[in-house]
């Protein structure tokens, strides 16, 4: 299966981890601190996790929510699931989206969503999006591992 | 605190409830099955919640996804959740939506979601969307109350 998530180069993307999930950072982000919750293991959908997992999936995704809010100096966030082809799923992995929100940050705040949804397919290679040079991208991965380690959660 | 999802009335739009937690059928739906899950107590913020309690939010969440799923017979599913108002959240209570997908429902995956944020303000009494009449509401309500029923969710 040719899954871009369960590659090896996906750890280049990797900055925080628990049990059995990761968090990347999206190489074409919407906004800054825009990142992504998956789990280890290949999964297609948020119903093929049992009940522990679920749960453990949300409360990482809420820790690296406020490190990244902290990081980022952002003042809200976004949390975004496509679950389905149906749904605009096109990267077969399981993933959540955070987009740390900012007053005014776009025109209306609901404007991120068609973003996400347009090139979901090729978040990390995006055609639409400005691609992060890999030296800025390394830059900010090392640093969010730091505030991660900082967290328990590297 | 004028908050309408504190109000008495939100009463007869909830269809299932579990512990601290309950789903109501949003009045102006973007799509047919479009729901919200809210905590019966005041709370603004997904970080407001303990760990525990964000846990049994969203294991509810996705029972009341897949009994939607079953319901509607749809395909696929959104979650979606602004937090703060920098992210569009305008009503001050936690809600997360749960928008169900259906092959071409709409021109592109992510149509529904400026449709949301352009009103999550007025998700009870939309200017925008087409709000259902009273006794269709009532019916769809009845209909989901007997389903979450047999899930052990109402």
């Amino acid at each position: 299966m040719n899954c871009p998530f369960c590659s090896p180069e996906i750890k280049n993307s990797v900055f925080a981890r628990e049990g059995n999930f990761m968090a990347l950072y999206n190489s074409a982000p919407v906004l800054p601190g825009h990142s992504l919750i998956i789990p280890l293991k290949h999964a297609g959908s948020m119903m093929d996790l049992d009940e522990n997992e679920l749960s453990r999936m949300m409360v990482f995704t809420r820790k690296v929510s406020s490190m990244l809010m902290k990081t980022f100096k952002a003042e809200a966030f976004n949390w975004s699931l496509q679950d389905g082809m149906a749904a605009g799923q096109t990267v077969p992995h399981l993933h959540l989206h955070i987009v740390l929100r900012y007053a005014n940050d776009m025109p209306n705040p609901g404007d991120w969503y068609p973003k996400i949804a347009a090139n979901t397919d090729e978040i990390l290679d995006s055609a639409f999006r400005p691609k992060l040079a890999a030296g800025v991208m390394a830059g900010i991965v090392q640093r969010l591992r730091e505030e991660a380690r900082k967290e328990g959660i590297f």
